[in-house]
Order: structure tokens, then sequence, then C-alpha cells
């Protein structure tokens, strides 16, 4: 992205169209009512200040529109913050639609079904396979759109599904290695072990939590799932506890989220194949941003650690 | 019991027809072979050693065997144990059947049903009710025979359903100095959130863990029973994920195994109730044991504390 | 309480009489001076800005001062906040005692006093009738009077009393179902398992911890309490270490400020039915702000959860 | 000690007069009865058995009766054990008393008193001086014949006075090097911080735990009793609080045992003092066991570590 | 292994040339002597019991002798165990060194020394490049020989070696999926990061820590060789301390024994790559000594959990 | 300090010369940017507000400037702030130099050096002299001026040597009641234990963490410097790895970040030597800035506890 909202640093002034994720309705300490917005494009995202607000502006400048914006970057605590200087909606004329302004997945929705199917494609088992695919076509345009999670990591649109191919791909490298891995289960527990998430989150953008998500939860959700999938389909053998055992258990620990431990090889690697894949997507992203000699910011879901990037890498 | 095996002390002689719970074969350390028995009836259980023993007594004294034992107790490493003198297989004649011996609730099947039966029909709200009754009489025999556990509380013939019905008349009693609370919630949760042990665990006697209970659990069989339920009795509302809910939070907290934790004002008194109920079983058998003034012995699931009986107590 | 603060909804004009709570003085960015008010009634508390504060304000509206406001309810980081467009000391002519603006217990305390004396009135038990009898007469002003906690359960004028009442009655509810129980020792374990809070806190109102309240603490307090009652009525039986072993142990284990666990059955029931009766006060509270759909505020002693009200409830 | 007990290695022949601290009987795989004897003289204590054991036998050796014993020393689970050849009680003709043969503090009783009494001397704060030297008058005889504690460390006798003395002289040094120690606060809170335990425990040998001390603790029973000592002397300032304090704070955290943390920076430095002493008298007597170049036993209280005696210590 | 001693079950009887691990000495209830040894081949190891052991048999028997066995397997405590009918030390003309009982890694040290070459050769960097061959180097023997621990993973001859190329395919695979890792670092601290068990373990065989492992340990023995291998070398630059920081870091956390947690992506990647080569390990040998449809022994250091083998897999 | 920072109160007016220690740009919710200074003297620090701040003073009113101001001292969130009127740059004619701003160790850089060479003079092991020697040599400059700590305690210039020289008098006083002690141990343990803070850390004044610091720690830094000083001298007893193990342990724990726990009896009191010193400096300088009656601020590494000033302190 040429010149995303994060291309600009403190002292620059901004020129450009940008999409509201988020607003919020201010006071000053003086009384005077103000905007926070959140406006986001492909490169990220940037709080923005809209002082001395009208009713009017309130009305206008709601999560989802496309505005065109001028401003001052300064910093405000350690993050860049915009000072908006003027702000329109932005014109049909301006030819902009809002999957513009989206983070998403760097692979198509096409490339990404591709390897699925070919994923699932090459699983053994019938039973495996059959519940597999039942549950991916069920669920499947949901399961293409929407984020991994709420924020952390691939919250982006189309994350799940990224985040999965990734995995997917991960586990055969693995199983390469460790030919006593069963890579149908793999491949059948990596597609599935997020895919409550289609249930538990609210959507594609804007993503929060349900209150099927808050009170019954991913991991829940698709237990049961792969129970009623599995009496549709009339298929009966051990392969549907042990489905639903590596969903249950890819959280590893009761502490973590666990409803049980793993207690299965596969169930033990798929919850290290998560992590893996998680973690590789926090730090690409937070090394990206900053220089070789410098530290990331704080990532709060690796124990707020911060990490250093050395002088010898670029 | 007048004179059940718990009766005797150390230094007695025992002359009784007692059941086979469990036989484990050994070999002593100058290599000669015999057998731990662990002998029970009515009043409680007691390892006994049979000495000297054949290949012809292994195959006689398998569990679910009744026996004629007589022996003398003496005590080792703090516990009662019976050293076996005489013992012959129990004859027709000798007029007993292995309900005999076996701990029962204190209340009859009947009552437990009649009250449980009351409870159902007092509900108001017609989807709890029906999801509650269909669930209750789809599992009725073994939930009238399981125990609530392996160990530790409740752990007897039928222990499931007196644990159950003791939670109902205590959830009544709460309810009705907090009148805010939801009796048809708290009585679904109280009968239902124990249910999926008629799965994960083998059956009212020799009580194990079945696959099915180590790789999925007691609470999320239940969960999809009720999912199951919901579906087949074409409901839909708000309630089955209520219902959900309350058993996946029975246990308080993640490390406690509960998958989520209660957010439900009736799940997190059941909470409550459930170990209340639990408590008052153990610590009424511990310190019906032991005299005023005396400790009873540790109670692993109660921090393995002990606990001390007033001498102003009887 | 039909026109109280809590009422009012962002947007709407406030005219009321009501209490300061809590008075801090503060300099915006700007170095103008302003008063931060906490304000209260019956019906609960909002914070309160008045800008550009003079000396002499500063001066009129201290704690405990009864005044009459006009202002305007907006949000501040997700919380009522009332701007004061208008503020007055009451004046005599208003009518109004600073009781009329306290939150109480929905019971008086005559009312509760017939009831605790009552309780007292059915011990059997001589030496621990005596000793709770002694305790409740010589604290009976402030144990009328005082909250049960600085915040989170029963923090309001006559809290204290009204926790014992409410579990007073819980627990004769168990105890009907649980015979085993000695009511004498529940009974005197819930009168006197906070009395303590007499000395631990400052007073019914502005409530705070006394120096003796942070060095030595309520449970220690009536420990010493009840072993210098027993010295002067001349009793000498254990009831006097088993009566100090419930009130130590009332917070179940060290790390939750116990210095002993319970080692007594109804040591281990009292504590049950202290949280009980905690959790039933915070959540009743939290859910009645909240409409059927909605999520509570996060509820910090309830490990930070918020609690769902389902749709079906009212 | 020149032929004590612990000075035989293995393969070894005991002479001894020794006295039985401790006697179980117990029965061989194949029903013959045996007793296992703990025999201990001032050099430490091991374990023996006498095989094939009359019932004149168990009732000639009870605890604390002295016997003369000849046997061998073998080692059975990486730990010396005797199997006794000969054992006869001895005849009053021996001329052994008890005290001959128990484990006593490095000082005399006299040496103890004398530093005790002098620090008491040295305090200026006369309350505080006051309630200290009323508790010790009151406890003197207790206190100066009982173990700290019943394992772990001072578990002998006078080993409770020991601790203190080395306390006191350790509270001298650090205070004369950080001089804003109140010495006198040090002083008392270091003679009162385990006083309670004469109560706690049962006496100066074969010590366990009197129901007391299980129930209450000696931390509650001290702060009683410096409440009662000052009400008794008409003491009424700040000072018996600090001293309770002192007494509540000393194990340093709640998880520790300690019903309030410390708040007063004497409460802070009297935890480090017990807890150097404590350590020192523990790790001294466990690497004056092994050579240079060797590793001690686990130590339970050292969080189970073993300790390293470097080759160039002798 | 066609014969090994792992083949052999319960009630079958054993007639092989097989090595002695370990010796005990132990003495019956009755005082009769008997030794306990640990036989292994290559197939791994049983516990065997040989009663009524003259002194004799003490000295011929010892740790690292060759031996023709007959005996019996039964079972004790669950576990084989073979009581030893005849035994008497192999002749030389039976032909075996002691390299035929013990188990290898499945890679023969040519293999396994060309493969690491590669890596080495492949590193781009030349100061990571020359530190790591310096120090392969330099311990190059015992690398090769040494196992990666004294239990639970790699505990067998020149299991170090056969981890350390493990983990290097695995890096290798997860680098080609993300090309942000830098597989210099990677190749460099999977090689390095358990180098200083060299030091830290006492040899191939009989294995235990050393004394300068318990008291500094293989990760800081590691860290202080890189500085010197760059001292040496005359090498500056800061790849010094990243490989210093990759081998601090690889235990992950504070309380599983690192020094410092992970703050270079490559640090955070490395302690994964560890715990799947690990678990792989782990998982593979439990799980092949079980039948599909039945659980693993509890593996210890994966929190003792069992495992399941699906009975649709072989 | 007469008329130094710290003495202040709210509502005083300041009139002094002090040092810049910290300066960060911010902007008002209006938009208008204002400087926050740290200001310093050796009284103290107290932050203070320049509102309307230009460009030019951004310049100006860089950290290590000396500067004249003019003020008013009032309350933010707890805490004196200074609101500043007037400031400009001190003139060489006002006759300040940096470190008449400073706080210091209470000693002179001479009267430490003379200590820690006459400890270093006692020790009668050369091996253990020899290596203390060179270190504190080599490192001689820094370790004289460095700080013990970033914040928390003795974080002063010369506070690392001001730590180190109490520590050896902590030392000799213990060790004179604890004759098995060995004072060459502990004195070079102290010597060493935190000298890696002098690359550890950025420097004298402003102090913050190096790379190095970050990613290798002060522990395994002088670890090392240990290995190599031994390397360099020649030396190879047994002295070297004990010296390591005493800097390697001294944190304690593994989770308060020391590689391994104590397994010398001088390493396990050196942690606790460390402790009471550090403890004794944050509590002194907690307590000196209340008056008796009072409690001190929360003390973050003391368990974030306040602290009470008897009110018979003075």
């Amino acid at each position: 992205m040429m010149t995303g909202i994060m291309t600009f640093n403190v002292g620059e002034t901004v020129d450009l169209h940008l999409l509201i994720k988020q607003m919020t309705k201010g006071t000053t300490n003086t009384g005077k009512p103000f905007l926070t917005l959140i406006l986001q494009d492909k490169s990220g995202e940037m709080e923005a200040k809209l002082w001395d607000a009208s009713e009017q502006d309130e009305k206008a400048y709601q999560p989802e529109t496309i505005v065109k914006v001028t401003g001052d970057v300064h910093s405000y605590r350690g993050k860049n913050q915009l000072k908006i200087k003027q702000i329109r909606p932005a014109s049909p004329a301006d030819g902009h639609t809002i999957s513009d302004f989206l983070q998403t997945a760097p692979l198509s929705i096409d490339e990404m079904t591709s390897k699925i199917t070919q994923y699932i494609f090459e699983m053994r088992n019938p039973n495996i396979q059959r519940i597999t695919r039942h549950l991916i076509k069920k669920y499947q345009k949901p399961f293409l759109e929407y984020p991994a999670a709420t924020k952390n990591h691939h919250e982006f649109v189309s994350g799940l599904a990224y985040h999965v191919v990734s995995m997917l791909d991960l586990s055969k490298a693995i199983a390469s290695l460790y030919p006593s891995l069963d890579t149908d289960l793999l491949y059948a527990g990596v597609i599935l072990h997020d895919l409550g998430k289609v249930i538990e989150l609210s959507g594609p953008t804007s993503t929060t939590y349900t209150i099927e998500g808050n009170l019954i939860g991913h991991i829940s959700i698709m237990v049961n799932e792969i129970g009623k999938t599995a009496e549709e389909l009339g298929i009966e053998g051990e392969e549907v506890m042990i489905l639903q055992h590596l969903v249950l258990s890819h959280h590893g620990k009761a502490e973590w989220g666990s409803p049980k431990p793993p207690m299965i090889r596969e169930a033990e690697i798929l919850h290290y194949i998560d992590n893996v894949d998680a973690k590789m997507n926090m730090l690409d992203r937070a090394l990206e941003r900053v220089k070789p000699g410098e530290y990331t910011e704080r990532i709060f879901p690796l124990d707020n650690r911060t990490f250093y990037k050395p002088t010898f890498h670029k």
C-alpha cells in the first residue's frame, strides 16, 4: 500500500480517503463535544480527533462511512494520532467501496477454497472426510469471510480461512517429518478447530462476540455441530468422538480454555501448530513496523513481551 | 447394618458373607503368589489378603463373586486389613444376591423418581420443562442406578439420583429466600448438570471411566444431548442455550473443568448448590466414623483436610 | 425511589436534592480549578463535575453536605456523569436530613433486631448462646448501622446486620435439609463472623479502614473478643475455641485471608453460606439495572465477570 | 558425641543404650508380627526393626523406654536402618535418665534465660517491655523446654528458646547497621513471635499438635495473649496493636500462613530474621553430615533442594 | 528387535544375553539379601530380582556387565518384572560387546554428522557460521554420543545429535512456510541449544548430572562457551549476543528454566520446535507399545497424561 | 538538603535551580503544545508542566539541562506537581554543575573504595580473592558510579557500590553469628552479584536498559565474565564454578529470575542479605517522608503494600 494511513509519521500531513471503523462522542473538560474516530484503510488504522464537533457531525460520521480527511499526525501517549483539520463524507464520484479499505488475507478466497478442497480430497478415512466436507460446506460463506479473532492475530477479513490454510500447510510439512502422524486427523482438526467462530463472532467487520459466543463458546458450538453432522450423515464410528476431542482439546490446558487436555497424538500436535501459526502472524506484523536495532510494541498475548529486531536483519 | 464389615475393629475375628469388589494378584518378595481382595457389604469395604493362593483360588475369587469369609482384622499403614483364614464361594443355599452387599442411596428409586417428577411438574417454562423431561426419560434407567462419581462423594448405587434430589430440595429452600432466582432454571440445571455421567461412567458398580468419558467428558456430552433434544422437539428459544450454559459452567472455573464460567445468576448459584451437597455428603460420612474429640481421615477433595468433631457433639 | 439520581439517563436534566458523599479538587490541563463530587441519594450515586470552581465553592461543598443541584447527564468513559449547571447548599427550609439520602437495608433495625434475638433464643448450648448474646449486645449500635464492607456487597447503612439476617435464614433452611449440622454453631458463626468489622471499619457512612482494621483485621479482632468474653463470663468449655475457629476460618483458604482453613463441618458450610448471600446481593443489584437480553457491568469480586439476563426473564 | 547412633555406618555393629522415641507394630507379608522402633540418643535417631516380636516385646518396648541394643546397620531405601539382634530394657543399674538421650540446644537454660533477660532489660519503651516480660514469665517453663517445631528446624529440647536467642543476637547485629530499626519492637517481636507454640504443641518430647494448635494456631493464640496481657496490665497505647501485628504478620504472606502481611518496618525485617535463623539451622545440620564434594539429603522446607559442600570446605 | 526383553509378556520365560544397567542391594523383611537389577538390551529395559544373593553375586553383577539370564516374567505393581532363575556373566566366547545392548538413534553417526555439516554449510552469515562450526567441532565426540536427557525424551546413545537433526529438518520445513524466519539463527539455535549437555551430563550411558550440571546448568554453560568462542575467533558483531540469547531463552519462561524469555522471533519459534520434536519422541515411543483402543502409561513430562490410540489406527 | 524540591508542599511557591531529568512533549485536548518535565535536585524529583510551550522551549529544555524555575505546587492524582510560572536555562554565572543536583550515596567514593578493598584484602582463598579483585578493577569506574537499579531501590548515583558496601557489612555481622559461613564466598558473592549491571544498564544518570541488558541480563553477563577472568588468570579450581553459582542463584527462585536456585549455603544466605538491604533502603526512604500515625505510599516491589509509621516513632 503506497500511501496508506500507517505510512505517515508524526509531523506529516495526511490527505486521504479512509473508512470510519468506530466512532465515540466525548466532551472536553471544558464541556465541549468532540468525536473520536478510528479511521482505517488496508495499511492499518489510526485514532483521530474531530474537535468542536456539531450534532450534525455526529450523525454524518457513523461507523462504516467512507470519508475524505485532511489532518496532522502527532503523538499521543506513544501512539500516532490524527488531528482532523478537514473532513467530509466521500461522494459516490470518489469511486470507493468499503472493501477498498479493509485489510484482507494475502490469498484470494478462490485460492484458499481450492487449497482446502485439495486437503479434504487427500483424506483417506471416509468418515473423517465426509464430516469435514459437510461442515465446511454448511458454513462456507462465513468461514471464508470471518476473521480468526476480534484482535491479537488474523483479525482481518478472511483471517479465519487464511489461518486454516497456513496451518494445513504446516501440518503437511510436520507430518512428512513424523510419519506416525495421521494426516486425516490433523487436517480435519485444523479445518474444524476454530470453525465455531462463525457462530461465536458477529461477522467479518466490526467484529464482536455474540451471546452464544459468550455463553457457549466456539469450542462447544463445534463439538455439537460435529455430533449433529454425524447423526445426519449416519456416521457412527469412533472417528466422531475423536474429531470432537480434537476440537475440545486444541487450547491445550483447562486454564487456557480447553474443556479436555489433548489425549490423542494429533490433538497434542494440533495445539502446537495452532500456536506456531498464530504467533508467527503476530510477530511478523509487529516486526515489520520496526527497523533493525529497534523493539516492537509490547504484544499482549505473547506475555506482553517486546521483541527485538537484530541490526543484521533488514 | 448390624454386623457389617466396617463395624469390626483390630483384633476381632470376622465371619461374614461379603462381595468381592476387586481382585489383584501379587507375588511376595520370596516369590509366592497371593491375592488382594476388596471385600464389601452395605456398611463399606475392607482390603483383605489371601496368602499362598493357588491358581484355582485366582479363578474362584473374581470380582462380583459372593464369598463366605473368616479372618482376623489387623492394622496395616493406618487402615484396617483382613487376614483371611478361610474363604469359600457362597452357595446358592446361602440365599444372597449381589444387591444385598451394595451400598445404596437412603431413598428408594420410587421415592426419588416421584420427587424429581414433582420438580419437573412445577416448572412453568414449557421449553425448559420439555427438554428436561425428555432427557430424564431417555436416560431414566442408568440415571436411577449410577453413582455420582467413582469416588469422593455419592459413589454408591443410585448416588447420582440421590445427589440430584438433595440438590433440588436445597434449590427450593434457597430460592424461597432469594425470590429473584428462576426455579425453572435451577431445577433443570440440577437435573441435567451431571446427567452426562451415565455416558461418562461405566455403570452402577465397579465404576470406571469410559473412553468417551475420558475424551469428551460428561459436561460436553450433556451439552450435545441438550442440543439434539431441542432439535428433536423443535424447540428454538434462548432457553436451549441457557440450559447448555448451566451445564457448561457448573464447575465454576476453567481450572476446575468448566468450559465457561457462570454468566447467569442461576449458573452461579447452581455451582454453590452442587458444592454444598457434595461436601455435606463427604463430611457426614467421614464424621460419622469418628467419636467426639477425634479427627476424621484426610479428605482428599476437601484440600486433603482433616475435620474435628467437637467433644460436645455426639 | 421515584425520582432518584440513578433513574436519569444520558441527555436528561436533573433537578434534585442530593448528598455530597465525596469531594476532590482538581485542575484542568489549562490550570483552572474544578470540583469532582460524588452525589448520592437512596437510589445510588453519580459522579458530578463543577467547572470553574471558586475557593468559596470548595469550602461550601464538603462531604456530608446536602445540596440542590441542576445539571445534565452525559456519558464519560461508559459511565453516567453529571455536568452541574447550578448548585447551592440546601436550606433548612428544604426539610431534608442526611438519612433521607442514604441507601439502607430493606429491613428496619427493629425487624432485624427481633430476628437476631429470636435466632439467639433458639440456641440450646448455653455457652454458645451466652457468648453470642454478650458480644451482640456489646456492639449492638454499630452492628446495626455499619455496612458489611466498603464496597462490593452490602455496602450500605445497616448492610452488616442485613447480611447476617439473610445468612441466618439461609442457615436455617440448609440445616433443615442436613440435620447433622449444629444450628447453634451455624447461627453463632453467622452472627460473629463479620462482627469485627465494627472495629475494622470507620463508621456507617463514608466508610474507610481504621488503622486497627489494616494492621489486625476483623477476623483477629473478633477472635480476641470471643476470648475476652469467655473470660469475663467465666466460660471454659471447648465451645470457646470452636467459636474462635468459626471466625478464623470463614474466608475458607489462607490465600483468601483465612488464618486457618475450616476444620469443623459447620465452619465449612458457614463459608458457603457467606458466599451465597454476598454473591446473591451483588448479582441482584447488578441485574436489576439491566434489561432482558443485556449484560451487567463487570463485577470485580466475581472474577470480573459480566452476567447475562436471559430474554425470557423480566 | 563420641559413640552416638548417628556415627555408625552401614555394615557396622551397634552396641548402645538408646531411647525409644516411637514404636509401631507391623505384620510381614507372611503374617508374622514385628516392631518398628525409632531409637535416639543425643547424636540423632535411627529406624530399627525387631523381627519375630512377641506380645511381651510389644509391651516392653513402649516409647520413652531406655533400652540396651545390639544390631547391624544396613541400608534401606537410601537410609540407614538397624536390624536388632539383641534388645533388653535398661536396668536402673545402667544409670541412665531420659534426658541423657535427648538432643538439646547448645546453650544451657541458664545462659538462654540470662540473655533474654538482658534483651528485655535493654528495651526503652515501658509498654513493650512490660508486656514482653509478663508473657515470658507466664510461659517461662514451657518456653525454655519446647522445641521450635515438630520437625524441619530447631526440633529439639529447648529449640524454641535457642531459636529466639539466636534471632535476638541477629536482630542486634542488623539494627546496629540500620539505625532506623526500633530494637524494642524487634526484640519483643522475636521473643513473642513463636511463643504461642507452648500452647500449639504438646510438649518438649514426642511433640505433636494440640487441638487448639490445629484449630487456632500459635499466631492467633499469641495475638489473644497479648491482648489479654495488655488488659491485665492496664496498658492501652498503640504498642499493643503493633505487637499483635508483629506476631500476626511474621510469616510474611497470606499463603505462608500470615493473617496479615507486614505493614511495619520491623515486621518486615522480623520475617527475614526468622527465615535466616531457621534456614541456617537446617543448612548447618544437613551439611555437617556430608563430606566436601558431596550433596546433602533433600531438605523439604527449602523447596526440597539438596545442597552441595564445596571441595575446598572442610 | 526380534527377541528383545521388551517383547516378552507376563508368564513367558526369558533366556537372553542382557546388559546390567543398574544394581541395588536389598534385604527382605526377613533379613535375607537380594539384588535388584535393571537389565537392558536394544529393545528397552526390565527390572529383575535375584533372590538369596551371595556376596559373590554382588561382586559379579555390577553395572555394565553382560550376563546370560533365564527367568520368568510376572507383573509387579502394574509393570513387568523378571524373576531370575539362572544367571551367569557372559563369557568372551559369547561374542557380545556392550554396544550390542544399548538403544541408539535410528540414524548412524555418519548420517547425522553429514546432515549437520550440510546445515552449517547453508548458513550465510559468516559470524554465525564460524561460531557454530567451532563449537560443534570442539565438542564433536560427546555431542555425537550423549543422550539429550537422563530420562523423558531422546534418552539413548546419540539422542542429543538425533534430537538436533530432527529439529533442523523441522526448522527447514517451517522456515519454508514462514519466509521471514532467519534460517541462520534457527539452525545455529538448534545446534547450540542443548550442546551444554555434554558438560551437564556425565556421559553416553548410565547418565547422571555432573556437579557443574547441577550448579550451573547446560544453558549457562553454553552461553559462556559462545562468549569464549567469539573472543577466540575475534568475532564482535551483535550475532554473538543473539546466539547467546537463543540459548538463554529456549525454555520459554522463567518458571520453565529460561533465564530470559524469547525476545527474538527465531527464539520464540526455536522453543516450539524443541517442544514439538521432544513431544513427538515421547508420544511415538509410548504409543508404539499399546494396541489400538488402549491407553499409554502416564507420561510425566506431558502433565502426566495418558494418551489414547484410536481403534482405527494400527 | 535545606530547600530541596521535595520539601515543598501543596500551595507553596517554588523558586529554585533544578536539573531536567526527562522531557516529554504533549498536546492538550484543544490542540495546544505543552511540556512535561521531570525536575530533580538532591532531595528528589517532581513532575512539572510548562503550558503553551513554544518550539523554542522544546529545544531549550532538553534532559540534563540546569534551569531556574518559579512555580506553584498543586496536587494531581495524589502526587505533587509543579505548575511552572517562569523558567529559564541557568547561566554559567549561576555556578551550578550537574552533579549538584543528583542524589548520591551517603558515603563518598573514596570511603566505599576503601571498604571494598579491605573486604577483598580479608579474603583467604587466593582464587576467590584474585577473581574478585580482577573484576572489580576491570569495572571500577562504572561500578562506583552506577545505580543499583533503574527504580525501586538504590536508584541513585553510586547506588550500586553503596548497596554492595552495606551488604558487605551485613555479611560480616551475620557471619560472626553463624561461624559455618565462608566469608570469602559471602564477600565475593556480594561484590560480584550485581556487577553485571554496569553492562545491563546505560549509565549513572537517566538510566535505562541496554540491549545486552534486555537480551542477556546482568546475571548471565557476570557469569561469563567470571569464566573469562578465571581463564585469563589461569585459575582452575572449583572456586570458579562456585562463584558463578553464587551470581546465578542470587535471585533465589526461577520465577524471580534465578537461572538456578541456591545450592550452596552461602548462596542461600546471599539471597537474604540482598533482600534485607534492598528492602531497608526502600522502607527507610518511604517512611522518612511520612509522619508518625501515617501510611507510606504503596511500595510496588514490596507486593504493593503501604507501611504504617507508629505514633510512638518520630
